[in-house]
């Protein structure tokens, strides 16, 4: 599944001309899942904002600094023009050392919002999911719960994590957020994570993520491998004739060097980020295919402990 | 065919690297055929020159400063361990504007490197081309074409055009130029050009070139179509649903809109670049091969007459 980013597809090139060209599917000429966030994680983190109340979020675009305005209603409405397959409500995704007080206003307000986005969303070709959010305070992560699921969304996501709190204190929300969810509906963990991340949220119960790691990394050189992570454009990978990960089969490890792939980020050559990608990817499709077969064979813990083990070895 | 290039692979990785990987077919994992410069051209236009005589050139790289020699001998030398299926001889290309005197002690130097490389070059799975210059000296083309033909070479490039002078100058030495030499093999112009040069050359008898100009044109978001030259970035394509080229059937024009394109390039993104490049080089392939076919039938002249209309209507 792709996803978009509907912050910077508003306001460049606008939802609008998305809508006009046939959608995201027919803008990217792309015939898979889509899916769009609300735009408001990149409103509360990249613009500056002017003002926010119940209504709405006025914010400076951060291209052009025109301002502009972000609701629930506006936020169904670009998503709806964007065209994914499967759309986010706008929610409020507060630091994770805000106090008591604040965290329990973001956890109201996004459901007064998710209330909005369900009233407000006509396209019925679209999954819309709602967003679970309380920081790490399990009385907040109920709170929450109990707010969205009376909304009756096809999906559930847990927002608010992977922003500054300890893996452990991720983990320990999981244990006690992921429950409350429908287990018959997808469960999101938002902006997550690294391979470990990702394998003790499986556990857990999480269905999907994103998370911008492996093609971020790819693009600056660094690789996920079998044997840990490897930073390309060290020296000592100048004459190496052999693969990323000798473990992978990946169309970059059967095809090409790492003294190659060096050579390309040195050079700047757009291939390099291209082919860092395209391995980070398959490591991460890798890696949750063999979890979902351990999964099935009722292997998980197992899998789990000897990857944890090979990941510490190699660190 | 890629044409690979000799001085930036000396200086970085390196050909002993690119030899130990496997030449270039095995470095870049392509099966395809492969062509080097000799280097000359870089040494001459982007490296700061410290001596030149007739054993060799003194440069600095341009890229750390240190001091490198190319010689006619570590040319070949160089192009062995790169291992491209083509490869030219170490020539002097001079500017077009030089006096006769320098033209000519350039085309002797160049005839004189030509048979040091002959004699030094020791690959059998190499085609080595030799490389007549002279500028738009009739005498001294006929001069370099005559020192060079009893060497004996399975292909002749034409070098030292495209250097600055006019197109009808350009046109002018290939009406005496390539009539010099062998029908049966291989006459090759080097560094041109744009889409009338190559019809102009080929009408004239040249059968391969190598320019830049498909890919970085592309690179930057300008596209050749049937329509004329199209700077993508320009506003006017923002909402333009229509491919680059209606007349185009490659895998650009057939999948992406224009408003697409223009939206990948002002977004800063990679495929921007690779998907304009794309088209170019179908636009290039496109028009040599209906040439091809044109000439075939008997119709070459007619073809260039339609497409000089053609393009004479579109500027």
């Amino acid at each position: 599944m792709v996803l978009s980013n509907t912050y910077h597809l508003a306001l460049r090139p606008g939802a609008a001309i998305v809508e006009k060209m046939g959608g995201l599917h027919g803008f990217m000429n792309w015939d898979g899942p889509i899916l769009t966030d609300s735009g408001g994680f990149q409103v509360f983190s990249l613009a500056q904002i002017s003002k926010i109340n119940d209504e709405k979020v006025t914010f400076k675009s951060h291209i052009d600094g025109s301002l502009l305005d972000l609701s629930p209603e506006s936020a169904m409405r670009i998503q709806e023009q964007l065209g994914a397959d499967c759309i986010m409500c706008l929610d409020q995704c507060p630091p994770h050392d805000w106090p008591m007080e604040k965290m329990t206003a973001a956890v109201d307000r996004t459901t007064r919002w998710a209330a909005r986005c369900r009233e407000s969303h006509r396209r019925t070709d679209q999954a819309l999911f709602g967003i679970v959010q309380g920081g790490t305070h399990r009385e907040l992560r109920e709170r929450s719960a109990e707010g969205l699921l009376p909304l009756d969304f096809p999906g559930y996501a847990v927002g608010g994590l992977s922003v500054g709190e300890e893996p452990s204190a991720m983990y320990e929300t999981l244990d006690y957020t992921v429950p409350l969810l429908p287990r018959d509906r997808p469960r999101y963990l938002m902006g997550v994570g690294r391979p470990v991340d990702l394998l003790e949220a499986v556990l857990r119960g999480i269905d999907l993520f994103d998370c911008v790691m492996p093609t971020r990394n790819g693009r600056n050189a660094t690789v996920f491998t079998s044997q840990g992570m490897v930073k390309l454009r060290n020296a000592k990978h100048r004459e190496d004739p052999g693969p990323l990960d000798p473990e992978c089969d990946c169309p970059v490890c059967t095809q090409y060097s790492r003294a190659y792939l060096r050579h390309l980020f040195i050079a700047e050559e757009m291939l390099g980020p291209i082919l860092a990608s395209w391995h980070n990817l398959s490591y991460y499709q890798r890696l949750l295919r063999d979890l979902r077969t351990a999964i099935s064979a009722g292997r998980g813990a197992e899998f789990r402990q000897a990857q944890l083990a090979r990941w510490n070895q190699s660190v």
